[in-house]
Order: structure tokens, then sequence, then C-alpha cells
């Protein structure tokens, strides 16, 4: 997407990382001086982890109970940022990919961390793909750099958290009386976001709405293959008090989209067939907003842009994430205040996060105060 | 363009601003507490002022010899930042309007500078237009937050200052025996800008180029009427050097400038068919790039936005100025690094600048290491 352009600017960089600039330049003004003389550079590290889901996950693309992630953490003169890449299989990444991947990055060809754009241009151009695994780089450099400006995001973003959005729990697709249990489990939350797109989507509804009457979103994943039954549903789901429906056909057919969004009486997100800031401005007028993620755009810079981009363009945004700790979660809830939905429960599903961040209250996004991305390793 | 929902954002905001958020949460984290407890608000400050320019400035349009300033600081804590609305009399707005909108401007509202997307929802609804004046707010809050967190602009948006481009600077219409000497005084510069759709196209270029040998941009302001003619000269201006032209012809003749696009030798540069966010995406297909300028966009956080949003499109971007002090140049400067071209020398055509800030090197901005928007008052 940021072309050639940019990666002979950052190629620039690495040739010229000694004449260039100098540590000395970068830190005149800031109070982040080195701890010890020889602790001055840029370091990456990664650990493979493997997130235990709280249940059973199904989509309309199947089933699994746990998700591989790489944990990763960039220092700097003792101070560590953190980030993460959440890989659910379906997406093409894994603990050997993020691994080939991170293992190629070298940041010691980098004076300061506050050189993002440099930095993140160097790695989109190591190698294509790897979404994740580069949003795990994103994410501890913004931590970083946050910590060295010791400010939360939101803040140097600009962002009121006070606006943060409510956020949605997921229900996966199961048998009525688990999809019941799950939902009483719910209790908490002013929206769920309901699975459909499996054949028992009325099934599913009725479930949910026997013991709940919140709002409603549903998120198809694509599983809809006809334009004329998807509207008839549609119309059918608004009744059942749903707010906003999710990617209901491939995303492959836009024109039958379109057609749906012209019609629907609720919005129309956009998930799968949108990834990175280039994307957005294509998909104004097929759909009525789109899902956000950090994995899937590569990280948080890319995600402030691509919120800029749907607002300039009248889409509404929602904040999505995947199955990930505390650390991409809570950097995705700096962005949030920007969203009209989140959907930021992907710490909640799991039972062994080793961060504390993020916070739901009254079903909102509560935005910790602290600088960076705002997490502890607990 | 930012739409109903941030404006009720905003009217949140003021609704709330006991009750929603305290200064003391703000402030929870950084080191920037009141000096005395009476002076902890938010206060705007305005002041007229008529800058003297160097040389008579002709235009497509017509002539003149000074430009009306509105030159404005914001305080909080004993820390001021500054901005400017540069007013040149085509674009409409006047000390009698800036003074009229600024009077509106209550940011006591606001517990907090750090609320950036806030208090720009809240100034962007007090009343439609008036993009210098809003631009003129924007840019002192920025300066004021950049100063809070001790750090330069560039630096908080992670770009590399060592990527700022080569300046152009500006020569006016004229006779050739002034164009010859303008030229002459250009000599620090490695692009000139030249402006041309006068009638005497080919008599500038030749004067400029009996004295130089440098590569030119040509600015037409929408002077050309004919298409035909318009990729004529467009052939002959590749032949003399020339590396872009912008805005051959008017702004409502979309079809026309896509036609010349598609057939010339050069990039084909939007400026008065650019204005904010909104209209970038238009102007993919039309346009090979666009002149973001702070006056019409409204300031720094629009303009970050076009930057963007234009790279994703694969537009290529200039930032460009009108005739200003160092205040809103500087302040233009912070973004360059992700410019293809700046045209920042709205400060070198005057002789009264109050300010002290961006510096042109071997042709190339230099952009001050000094916090906020990087200036000093002289």
């Amino acid at each position: 997407m940021n072309s050639r352009r940019n990666f002979l600017k950052a190629m620039g960089i690495m040739l010229g990382s000694t004449a260039g600039f100098s540590a000395f330049q970068y830190m005149s003004l800031a109070d982040y001086s080195a701890k010890t003389p020889d602790d001055a550079g840029l370091q990456l590290n990664f650990e493979p982890y493997e997130l235990q889901l709280r249940h059973v996950f199904t989509l309309a693309s199947g089933s699994r109970s746990t998700t591989p992630v790489m944990l990763t953490t960039i220092s700097y003169n003792g101070i560590t940022g953190y980030g993460e890449a959440s890989m659910p299989p379906y997406l093409g990444e894994s603990h050997a990919s993020a691994t080939e991947f991170l293992s190629k990055v070298n940041l010691s060809l980098f004076s300061s961390p506050f050189l993002i754009e440099d930095i993140l241009n160097y790695i989109d151009h190591l190698a294509p793909g790897n979404y994740a695994a580069k949003a795990s780089v994103d994410i501890a450099l913004h931590d970083l750099v946050g910590k060295l400006m010791k400010q939360p995001w939101h803040r140097i973003w600009g962002l009121n958290p006070d606006h943060a959005p409510n956020t949605s729990f997921t229900i996966g697709i199961d048998k009525p009386d688990v999809v019941v249990e799950k939902t009483k489990e719910a209790f908490a939350y002013g929206i769920l976001k309901i699975k459909l797109g499996r054949g028992n989507d009325r099934e599913m509804i009725r479930a949910v709405r026997s013991v709940t009457s919140v709002p409603l979103g549903v998120d198809v994943n694509q599983g809809w293959n006809n334009r004329d039954e998807a509207i008839e549903m549609i119309e059918w789901l608004d009744k059942q008090g749903v707010i906003y429906v999710e990617q209901p056909m491939n995303k492959t057919l836009p024109e039958d989209i379109a057609w749906i969004t012209s019609r629907s009486p609720v919005p129309i997100i956009a998930d799968e067939a949108v990834q990175v800031p280039s994307d957005v401005s294509k998909l104004a007028g097929i759909y009525s907003g789109i899902n956000i993620k950090l994995m899937k755009c590569g990280g948080m810079r890319a995600a402030f842009t691509m919120v800029n981009m749907a607002r300039a363009l009248n889409l509404k945004v929602m904040i999505g994430c995947m199955t990930e700790t505390s650390c991409a979660v809570t950097a995705a809830a700096q962005l949030s205040p920007m969203a009209d939905w989140a959907d930021l429960d992907g710490n909640l599903l799991i039972n062994n996060d080793p961060y504390d961040g993020i916070k739901i209250r009254d079903g909102k996004v509560i935005i910790p105060e602290r600088p960076g991305i705002g997490i502890e390793k607990l």
C-alpha cells in the first residue's frame, strides 16, 4: 500500500543511520535519557504463547479451543513496550511464520523509537503479508513511545476517553441451550454480537432473546449465499432488535452487498472485505461502515488512519479484535473514542491473560490512564 | 465533513464539562501541573496583524502588497501556544470575519487542552466556513499540547525530520525583467514554483530559464481554459524541466482535468479543487496529487488526516501555505516529512515576521527541534 516512495525513504534511513541523525538530536528535548551507555539501542524480543479459550469458539468457518499468539517486547534504555500478534488459524499466520518474520527484524538500524513511520515502513517491506506479526511490532513500538512521552495513546491522539463506546460480547454459534447459558454469563454487556451464518440463524437469535432484551449485533462472517434471502433475514433481525449486520455475504460479491446495504434497515459493516487503509475508500457506497482490527491492518498507526478515512467518507466505524490478550485489546481500545461501536472482548474469551489493561464498566470500554497502550504485566 | 455524530459528541462534552472529566484525571500522569490555582483554564486570545509583502504578489486572479492575518494564542497554566489565520482576500475571510468567529470561542468549556478532537469539533460547529480562523485555533492548540508533552509535532507524529523535502520558492506573474530579478534572488532554492495562467506563460518560463536551470513547478491557479492547449503547454513545459503542474484548469472541470492527467508527462496537482479530508478520495483518478494547506483545511489535524488519505490512495502530496508568518509555515513544516514536495515559502515573502521558526538549508526544509510547532516570538 505505502509504495516505493516510503520504502526508499526507509532504506535512506538505514543507509544513513550513523550520519543522518544521532540519538542526541532526538533526545535533546525529552527526559528519556539512557540508563547505561551500553543499553541505548532498540531491541525486539518475542515469545510464542497459546491462548486457552474459555469456550470452544465456533464461526461459520469452523471451531477451536486455543489461539496461538506471539508476545513481543521492544526495549530501549531500560523501558519496555509490549506487543502481541494474535493468529487465529484461518488467517494463515502461525508461531512458525511469526518466528520467521520477527527473526528478520533488526531494530538496531534505527537510532530512535520516535521514528515510528520509518520503522514501520521498514517492517512493512521485510516481507508481504504477516499482518499480525507486523502489528506485534507496531503495538510494542507505540507502547514504548507512549511511555517515553509519559502519555497514553488516546491522549497523544487527542481523544476523550469518556467517548469510548459500549462494547459487545460475542456469542459463538452453538446449540440453543449452550447459547442460553453463554448469554446469561454476558449479562454485564449492553450489546451482544451474535455469530450467524451456519443455517440456524433464527434458532440462535431466539435462544438469545429468551434471556435478554439488549441490542444485538450480528456477524455473518460471509455465511449467507443469496441476497434476497439475506435482506429477508435482515428485515426479520431488525424486528428482533438487531442494530447492525456484519459481512452478510462473501467479500467477493460487492454488488450483492451494495444491493443489500441500499435496502437494509440497519447498517451493513465490512469485516473480511476490509484490511488496510487503501481498502477503505473502495467500500464507500457498498457498506455502511467498517470493522477495523489491529491484526488485519498491521497495527495502531494503520488503524488510526483507517478511522480517519472512514469518518471522512461518512462510514461508520467498529473497532474489533481477535481472541487476544489484554495487550492487543487495550491497544485497540485507545482508538475506541473515535468508534461508533467497539467489539473488544477478546481478552474475556481467554483464561490465561498475562496482562491487566482494558476494563468494561456498565458495558462501556474503560481505557486505562497508564502511559503507552496502558497495560501492566500480571 | 465530520457529521452529526461528532457534533453530538462535542455537545456532550459541553453539557458534561463539569461532571464528565476533571482536570485531575487528565493530569495524573503528566508533568504539566498548574502554576497557580487561579490560572488553570484554557484561554484564547487574538490580535489582527497586517503582513507586509516583500514584492507585489500577482496571481491569475489579481495583485496585492499586504495580507491580513490574525495572530492567536491559547494559554494554559502559564504555557502559551501560538496560532495564526492567514486570510488572502480571494478566500473570503478578513480581520472582521475572524474577529467575529474567534469572539464566539469559549475554551473554558474544556477541562484539558489534550481534548483536541472535542475542542476542534466544537470549533468546527460554531459556524460554517471560517477555515483560516479555525486553523488559528487548531495551530495554537497543537503548539500548546506539544509544549505540554515537551515534543515537536513531527516527533509526536512519528516522522523523521531528515525526510523533509526540498521546498520551492514562488515567483509571481510579472514582466520578464522583474521575473529575472526575482529568480536571481531565489538562488538558494532547489525548486522554483512559477505562477502561470495569465497569457504570458512561455515568456515567464523563458525569463526564469535565462538565469537558472533548477527544476520548476508551475501553478496555473485555474488559469487555462482549454484542455488541448493545456496539454500542449504541459508538453512544452516538460521539455523546460517542469516537474509538476498545479491546478491547470477550473476545479469545476474534473473531466477535462482527468483527461489532462491521463496524458500529462508530469504530475497534475489539485489545489483549488481540494479543501478538506472528505474531498481527497474524490480526486483519485482525476489528479496525480494534492496540495494541502492548513488555511484551507482548518489546521494541522485535518492536514495530517489528508496526508494519510492521499498516501492510501496513491496520490502525491504537496504541503503548501499562504503568505504567512513563520507560525503557520512552521506548523505546516511539521508535516513535511510525509510530503513529496513542500511549498513553504510564505514567511519569506514578508518583511515583518514576528516569529523565528522554519529554516531552509540547501533548499530543504529544516524543522526546528523546539516542542510544539517549533517557533519562538522574536
